[in-house]
């Protein structure tokens, strides 16, 4: 594992770094980390690395490590910047022949998403996208009771992320190098809201349904400063005839990462919430509402995958740290059947890829467009 | 106390009776309770009424009524019927000199409900509409953190009201009378959803912000059988620049009454359910989350309109019947004010009126007319 | 129904007036409420009775009311005073020929709660003792899901009564007449804590599990002023092997009303809480908990006695007020059911009477005389 | 960090093998898993050890690493062997100059407790206890709330540690070794669930309130096979005059990990669950209810230990891992500050020790004469 961006103090590296070693089948081994060579190796060597493989930037870090042997030199890739690099460095990465793992928005704009994912066809290297909540055994355990039926046909979906995190900032005080990129499109792409949390809830909505989201009609607001959206609901018409509401909101007071989903189909219905991650709940009209819980045996008899992605008896509680680690597994044993020149199973695959970052960036063009163009309909 | 409707069996009438009676200054003296007269009268007398005021008909009954001594007649009416007759019977109770308490919705259409509000002002008398969960002491608090400015200008509603009851039909089978109403756009009016849980979802958040709804984009669907739909969702224009969604379904399997709301201003938030009504949360970036408890000492001290609401300690829980008895109470006490020739204060006059009943009579209209002319804004 | 005690201001005379009344086949009639007969009839007609019937004091009310013809009289009598004056006012009224629904504890020991059943039995009354806990469906639901072998042989019970009412007084200023007289054991009697609240869950504790408590050892403590405890703990032993613990405390800071109980059977467990009352979880080893909801088909079909005691479909919230609204039903038609000389039914008979009083003052002997003599098994 | 016992498949193993990486400065080198010397070996590489570290037992081990040069050696031992062979196990680690992790509980008796403690002494080197419930940081939030005197005095304290874990076990078929030796004396020790589970609650209730266990008084029982207690609860006297209830049980059917504690004081309460660990509730008499979250500001603010043992912002969960890492990282930091000849801080020093270990097996040992002795007190 190599890395660039999420140097000392950036949360987002160290969960990938605690989450990629979280198996104990993945070395950390190369990285680069600022844009000023000096403080990228400096941290380099904070964060224990070989100061040989301490780069000064990302290209001596392509350059450095492809000049290894192939067994010495990393697999893959972890890509940690703002999302404004994500397009390049992605690309270099792959052409240099290192799989990648790249922190969401993928890229800016759809275009851009596309072209990466042609790259990743051309290069036939693994890609994973950092869409951690997909990770939690409990939102597999949905996934696998929607796709196995209990639910019936499901008609009515309902997938929110409100987050307070702007009405924490002090608007009298220059603002932190994140909270500037955060609010600019050159970095940031097209959206705010949108392209940071609303395509969570997107990809989270798809993932445990497994329908695709066909159209929106969208409403962005900005409550706080800048030019980008920083608040927006969507009304959807997904697959099969179903229909859903997305919410995603930086501006919701109070609330710190709210993201929740409830599907209801035509016979039970489900909920879900990343701030109790360890339950699922399942109602149904004619029996009391069930509480499913990660870990127990009757979740491992229904969800392969949730059974793959469990750590810890029940209610000895786990998080976001074993959902980033499920990706990772996931993403590795991708990775390592490649290398050993097998098909990798169904288990195995389940991860994000470039996929769901073009699926996710065609969400947030259709979500601008509609609220840009009053509030229409806008196909995904 | 008279009834119209609601006679044996009926679930609501119990609730109005019980609640009406509650504070034990209100007698329940007369009613009809059939369109057959046999009926009526036998309903009538198992509810203990006095035979000679057990009517068999409404028409009767404000006959009979009127015929007695101010003193001994009834100085209100409940009506209880299915929709679709609730125009004509208020009209003409309020024609006979008698106030009204109506349940929602208060007509079939926004014509009627202006025209009914014509009447109420042309005739003085007092007119209720019962929304109920107005009536909740969290509620009346929440609206009162609100209007003193604990949350600072709100930005952004999400009103919700879930159910799942059209899941619990067997269309295998005959439906009920009720489900055959609430199917028939000559008793339920324009909408079905809208009409009967949307306006409640409506009512709630103009309750609570203190912000009219300016202008709606919905989404209305019909997932089960008839001509009116079952599901809808809304974008909302609120005054003073705030936003909104607002969510009410009759498909939404396994929900009971799910009916909750989020105000999020710029400085705090609140959240509160219909299923855990004792308690009222207020969230804030910077502190810790605070569950406000119903009959604490600190709750009345903010909100006096909640003290008046409450009956019992904090944590010896109350329920709906509680909150239609404040209904209630508020109203009769702004019929005895009316009766002692004093203007009613501002706590009497805490309860959903005909005002309330034309907006959202209007509302619906709104929802419906959006939904028809391809998801565009109307104005409320 | 009459009443004693219980006048204008104190709670728990209008929860029994609002309870008795709330189905709307029970008429107030009498009363008399306070010490003082001036004041004792001015709250009388303050409370809407027949000047008449608003008597000076009690014993001027069984003679005012014994003497009217018996289809005029009151059926019962509602005593709401003071614990101190129970036995002696609830003997005369037996005597006089009432029916009698009596205010927890029964009596201030055990051998006056064992002479006033004996009064019972002798003069052929009906007795009913206020343990409202018993009267939700939902803990109807518990009992009826234990006795019909879903949780297997019960082995272990935790019940709690956690209280925090002591924590709000301002000891620097005068006490109140209830503060006074719940610290005073002439009125009080032998225990504060376990005769005031103690008893709400021994009682609660057999309902639901339907085994007597055989012996505790319990450990009191007085934590604020007076002589009597106002906290303590019992290990229990109940017939059939189980074991449990008991706790009850008016000092448990930030509590209001923590009632709740925990069984665990031998196949599965249950969990009910006072301030959640419209659910029960269901737990088992091999299976997802269950939440079963007040109002839902599969409870009624599981318990008539929870069918029987539901007034509103599930989540539109009910609360105390209906679980003493039960308990007064049950009551009432046991007592019609002797007037019309048929035997009532088990539904009919399920409310704490004359033998639960027993049984409670009997179980707050065995604390008062474990904790005097230095925490050693006591029977029950 | 080398590890004796916890081999593949061992969940514990696992666990402190991730957590003592978890930061990203501890690696695993070298280990013994088996008692068969082949297994051990096979494991160890399975494991990822060099194979010349992967060692046939622990003497072998210890042999091993004792030869390597200081630098290169292991610096610590975590044992996560069946309780019988700690004691033995950790003298030699001590021994042989190693600082040692030792899962609980730390012995079999109380004499072999403090025979352990006077080696830890003698021999200068570090030792941790794994009670992983106090490396939460929102228990440590709620001992730093307490001894700053938010609670005021503290009164009462409940902590129950209810588990259903032996309801899972199917008696018809043969036990598991892990099972076996649960049951074992001559493994587990002098108590089943007390030296299991019991000693956690003990921990977690001292290391909160910062109040020694003066005096316990026990009821053991035993529902299920073998001769040690399953299920027990105990009355407490606490320093200064407050008093508490204890229950642990391995009998309490549908559970999971049910720790959880409730401390009241004469100002405010607390209230903290395993199954729930990013928030502590405080309560008081006075005031809304607050819910603190871990990673949130005033948290920080409030207690320095907890934001030390932070990793993720507010609401994205941590659970277990966090917790047992945040134990390790103060036990590896101690270990640096002695290596570094400096006297570690507090924050560093935050880690259950030999002292924790022989106070537990001092309340083990309690517990067990008490029950034997006809429940009666005895002192820790």
């Amino acid at each position: 594992m190599a890395m660039v961006g999420g140097g000392v103090g950036a949360f987002i590296g160290k969960v990938h770094r605690a989450a990629a070693r979280f198996n104990g089948d993945v070395e950390f081994v190369a990285g680069a980390f600022s844009s000023d060579p000096v403080r990228s190796r400096e941290q380099g060597a904070q964060l224990g690395l070989d100061p040989a493989r301490a780069y000064g930037s990302w290209q001596e870090m392509l350059a450095g490590e492809t000049a290894l042997p192939v067994d010495k030199r990393a697999d893959f890739v972890s890509i940690c910047t703002p999302p404004g690099s994500h397009f390049e460095i992605a690309k270099a990465c792959l052409g240099a022949g290192f799989h990648v793992m790249c922190e969401k928005p993928m890229t800016r704009n759809a275009a851009e998403a596309e072209e990466l994912a042609a790259c990743v066809a051309r290069t036939r290297r693994v890609f994973g996208l950092m869409h951690p909540y997909v990770g939690y055994p409990t939102v597999k355990l949905a996934r696998d009771l929607v796709a196995r039926g209990d639910l019936g046909p499901v008609a009515k979906v309902v997938v929110q992320y409100p987050q307070g995190s702007f009405r924490r900032i002090d608007w009298t005080k220059p603002l932190t190098p994140r909270q500037q990129w955060q609010r600019d499109p050159r970095v940031h792409g097209i959206s705010g809201c949108m392209s940071d949390i609303g395509v969570h809830a997107a990809n989270l909505l798809e993932y445990v349904t497994g329908l695709k989201i066909r159209a929106v009609l969208s409403d962005l607001a900005r409550f706080t400063h800048g030019p980008l959206d920083d608040d927006g609901v969507a009304l959807l018409r997904l697959e099969k005839g179903a229909r859903g509401v997305l919410l995603a909101s930086k501006i919701a007071t109070g609330e710190d990462n709210g993201l929740r989903i409830r599907v209801y189909g035509e016979k039970k219905a489900l909920a879900w919430r990343e701030d109790a991650p360890e339950t699922l709940t399942i109602t149904s009209p004619f029996a009391p509402a069930e509480t499913w819980r990660r870990g127990a045996a009757y979740v491992a008899a229904a969800s392969a995958a949730a059974a793959r992605g469990t750590h810890l008896p029940a209610a000895h509680p786990e998080g976001l740290h074993e959902a980033v680690a499920n990706t990772y597994r996931n993403f590795c044993d991708t990775i390592r059947a490649r290398q050993a020149r097998r098909r990798p199973t169904a288990l195995e695959l389940d991860f994000p890829n470039e996929k769901s970052g073009v699926r996710g960036m065609r969400f947030v063009e259709a979500m601008v467009a509609s609220a840009r163009d009053g509030n229409t309909w806008k196909k995904v």
